[in-house]
């Protein structure tokens, strides 16, 4: 293969996690999503759902009170703030698992923390807002926010997490190797894409 | 085909401009980029070289003293101001090339101009700033600014310029269909996915 380890980011409900598993099947690597949670909450002693909410969302909605938050409770206990923490922890977990052998692995801004590597390709997913609506209610069903809401919450949290911790704008092409609109290419056309980048075909 | 139109926005340098003229090559279709300045150009009665320069860059640096520059010269002539009337030709002509059938278009913001389109793909291409640096020395030679140089404030022109006239911001992964590192993947493999994209195989 060219390239060993793919990252992949995505906004969400662009199948940006289906593309990833199915492209770890194709290539028969290992496709790390929920293990990479578990590893970290396993590390750090947090609950699970809570990494795998911390570990990629911003608990609030500016970066400003973001930022607030993480200074308050550093000065607060005297210790790293929790942010922090784990997002030490969730990047030593990433280096450990790529060094590990080929993989695939989904958001926690892997693409940042594996920057350095050779080896790793980074892809970002995303769609236009109403194909993903359309897409999270076949999903996950409907609830009682309304989807296109539940679209850029988890968006605008993803985004102020990627910024504060890596400097960089979540979603600009410069970040990645390749970005694809999955809605205009079809989501097996995404998985072709990636796979024959990955082989270097 | 799946797509008819395919305009392709690059960074100074990464090739953008010859993945664009083979994608045209192989589908057999026209590649605009020279005859559309003319067009530019003839319409407005401003010299080739002057449009080739104002319909992609803007001519100065900051976005505060370009919308100045604008302002001030629309007031001082008592008429539209020059960039915004070569924004508007352009729009008109690159619409009408569109409308004309199949083609691909380079740079001039084509992408937000046929952003409604449902035929038309939009691809941006870029690559890391040193293999950047180092094709333009390769295709246009030695000058006695250096080389990292010019790739800044070429970028940077274009990227006030397309912010300016479309109020998003020059490389967002959401602005395209497809965003390409040409260095990661190689030119040929640009060219080999945007037909395979634009062919809908």
């Amino acid at each position: 293969m060219k390239y060993n380890i793919l990252t992949i980011s995505r906004e969400f409900g662009s199948g940006g996690r289906s593309i990833g598993r199915a492209v770890a099947e194709r290539l028969g690597i290992p496709f790390y999503d929920r293990e990479l949670v578990n590893k970290v909450a396993h590390e750090t002693g947090f609950a699970q759902e809570y990494i795998a909410e911390a570990g990629e969302y911003a608990h609030v909605k500016s970066k400003f009170a973001f930022l607030l938050s993480v200074g308050h409770s550093a000065h607060m206990h005297g210790h790293t703030a929790p942010a922090e923490y784990i997002w030490a922890t969730q990047s030593r977990v990433i280096k450990s698992l790529a060094d590990q052998g080929p993989c695939v692995i989904v958001g926690r801004c892997a693409d940042y923390i594996l920057k350095d590597r050779a080896d790793a390709f980074h892809a970002f997913i995303h769609a236009p807002k109403d194909a993903r609506a359309e897409r999270i209610v076949r999903l996950y069903g409907e609830n009682s926010e309304k989807p296109i809401k539940r679209l850029d919450e988890k968006d605008s949290k993803r985004k102020i997490h990627y910024n504060h911790f890596t400097g960089q704008v979540w979603g600009m092409s410069q970040n990645y190797n390749i970005s694809l609109d999955s809605e205009a290419l079809g989501i097996d056309k995404c998985v072709d894409i990636i796979v024959s980048a990955m082989k270097g075909e």
